[in-house]
């Protein structure tokens, strides 16, 4: 029993060893995989066996090794039949994103909403219908959903898959992956986490940056060595609450002068003049700013300040390599760009031979949805017996 | 050849492994040893012998571990033979620590100086002074000191060893372990992460924390799950330039109302009233204090409302589980912990079940010079057969 154990921990272990060096690494012969991987051909050819008969990894083609011994077959990760739903529930918009083991975008649907004058429950069920019709999609595609995560705007427990307190959707304490109801595990993450994991993935290429997500509210995600950093309870990256001012504007987090009350997509709005319902999405402001309209474009360079001032303080304390702006910060760099940049020039430039430069996110709103599949994707490369053992 | 190379690395590997159990948990047999490590009892002997001869080990008794067999003698990590130096050139003082390998203080040395007004060379020419006189009585107590760490209050250049930007000492670029020319290898490394480790293998038990250093400068130094949090390039925890208010007074660092300029040694001293001259230490503010003078209380009020707003953001950023508040906040948390504590709970306390608790570190100033040995020691047990090859 206890060598039984032994062994499917063992094969576990070597399943994923195999499977992470194909991600790694990409296309491999079996005879390259025991090469890297130090197990025995015999072992990577029964382990691979394994892993194409469960369709997450496929033979695609020939090729010769060294000068000698016949060609052998390469093996690839294979995006044919496992795939993975991020799902995000936002303050103005609900989003699916269907992902393959490859990292294929697959299905996109986006829906615009106004969630903070809905009730959790509505919300949810909207959110399901969204995903229930996207996995039906995904069926005809040949492929089999094995697993979601969903991003929400706010700290999260991770192990009652719950909202813990989303202050922008008005939501404390919600169970949202069991309100739910999908048929296949869904996690709770945060979505400032999941953009910088999308990001990581999906976007810019670099593995060292904190990456910032402007919607309704900020947050911010830290990527070090391609690792996200969490803190000690998983709420790390809480941009929009770092002060800009001690003094300033109450926020709905019970602070003064957080960041949001500078830089939110609420908060450049009403100082471009305009009022809450012309922030259900941004292109209002764009349009004034499209237009030269001179307080819109003062909204943005105020906003563009105080993002500078938050993120002077970030870098001090983690030391990113590189700052992506993502969400509405993406759409809107043109015009608080050289305001962040100016901002951190003036702070830092003295202290540091680099100051880290500001780079958009070619990813805008959908980078916490790419990162809630992807984070799915992760999981099964980790652990593919997990999926096995079915 | 390729097949020696190849014994020497996984020996290498295996005394790690069998030190690092010793290290992680206390005595052991040499049969506890080998069910742990997964190594036969053969290997381990022949392990444990050779860390025996090089000192790093010794029997220390026997006991009977099962029903059945002989009673195993079990080893430990000696403390009497190898020994690790931690350095510290802070403004006000230069200290070293002697530890031996079982991480107990062997020797402290402190000498109080005023490095703003000194030139590097002299700086260092005391605290070669102060180490070559320790490492004498060190050598008298049987230690042989196998290497040091020294610690700066400033970002270093971790390769060369050197001072990157000190501006409380005014130092640029100072090639700070070549000039020192000990007889045992130095690293250089920041004084705020040094300390953190200080706390961490010294101090106050946990696992989790932001380390706070109040000195001339203030530096905080970030362990999550065990390990100090350095960012991208080793610069994290730079709090001491973390905006407290964005317009409020210059600070040496080219920005605008940092953390320093109000809760520093040399802010809280000139608030309470006295000159520069009096920020030697801190005695002076602390019998202003004792003697119930407002200006000292108020200045500490305000230290401690600074600290806590900058807290606020560290906290958002990095979500810590505890604050430790080390150097002179230690001495001075009787007149400023409660400012802290309220400012940290009106700022977090409605987005939070629990607010970060902020507690004082036992090691006053003595943390970094701890810390700086402790990283000896802890590179010795991560790399046992460096010293063997000798």
């Amino acid at each position: 029993m206890a060598q039984a154990v032994r062994h499917d921990a063992m094969r576990a272990r070597n399943l994923a060893l195999v499977l992470g060096e194909l991600n790694s690494s990409g296309p491999l012969t079996r005879a390259a995989l025991s090469e890297i991987t130090g197990l025995t051909k015999t072992t990577v050819s029964k382990l691979v066996a394994d892993l194409i008969e469960a369709g997450l990894v496929v033979e695609t083609g020939a090729v010769r090794d060294g000068e000698r011994g016949r060609p052998g077959m390469v093996v690839q990760i294979s995006g044919a039949h496992i795939a993975a739903v991020g799902l995000e529930i936002n303050v103005d918009y609900l989003a699916v994103r269907v992902v393959d083991l490859s990292r294929t975008v697959r299905l996109r649907r986006t829906q615009a909403v106004d969630n903070r004058r809905a009730q959790p429950g509505d919300v949810v069920g909207l959110l399901r219908d969204l995903a229930l019709r996207a996995v039906d999609e995904a069926v005809e595609m040949g492929l089999s959903v094995v697993g979601g995560v969903l991003a929400v705007p706010g700290p999260v427990d991770l192990v009652r898959g719950a909202v813990h307190n989303a202050p922008n959707l008005g939501w404390r304490d919600v169970p949202v992956a069991a309100l739910l109801e999908l048929p296949f595990p869904v996690q709770v993450e945060n979505e400032a986490n999941l953009a910088a994991l999308g990001e990581l993935w999906f976007g810019c290429g670099l593995s060292d940056f904190l990456h910032v997500s402007g919607e309704i509210g900020i947050g911010a995600g830290l990527v070090v060595r391609g690792r996200l950093f969490q803190g000690s309870h998983g709420f790390a990256g809480e941009l929009g609450h770092v002060v800009v001012s001690p003094e300033g504007p109450a926020c709905r987090c019970g602070g003064k002068g957080c960041l949001e009350q500078y830089a939110s997509q609420d908060a450049l709005v009403s100082a471009a003049g305009g009022t809450l319902t012309s922030a259900g999405d941004i292109s209002w402001i764009l349009s004034r700013l499209e237009a030269g309209d001179t307080a819109a474009v003062a909204a943005c360079e105020r906003a563009g300040w105080a993002l500078g001032v938050a993120l002077s303080s970030a870098i001090n304390l983690v030391d990113p390599d590189t700052i992506v702006l993502g969400g509405i910060y993406g759409p809107l760099f043109p015009w608080i760009g050289d305001a962040v940049a100016a901002t951190l020039t003036s702070r830092l430039g003295q202290m540091r031979d680099v100051v880290p430069p500001v780079v958009v996110s070619r990813l805008g709103t959908e980078a916490a949805a790419l990162g809630a599949a992807g984070q799915v994707i992760q999981r099964v490369i980790a652990d593919p017996a997990a999926l096995l053992q079915n």
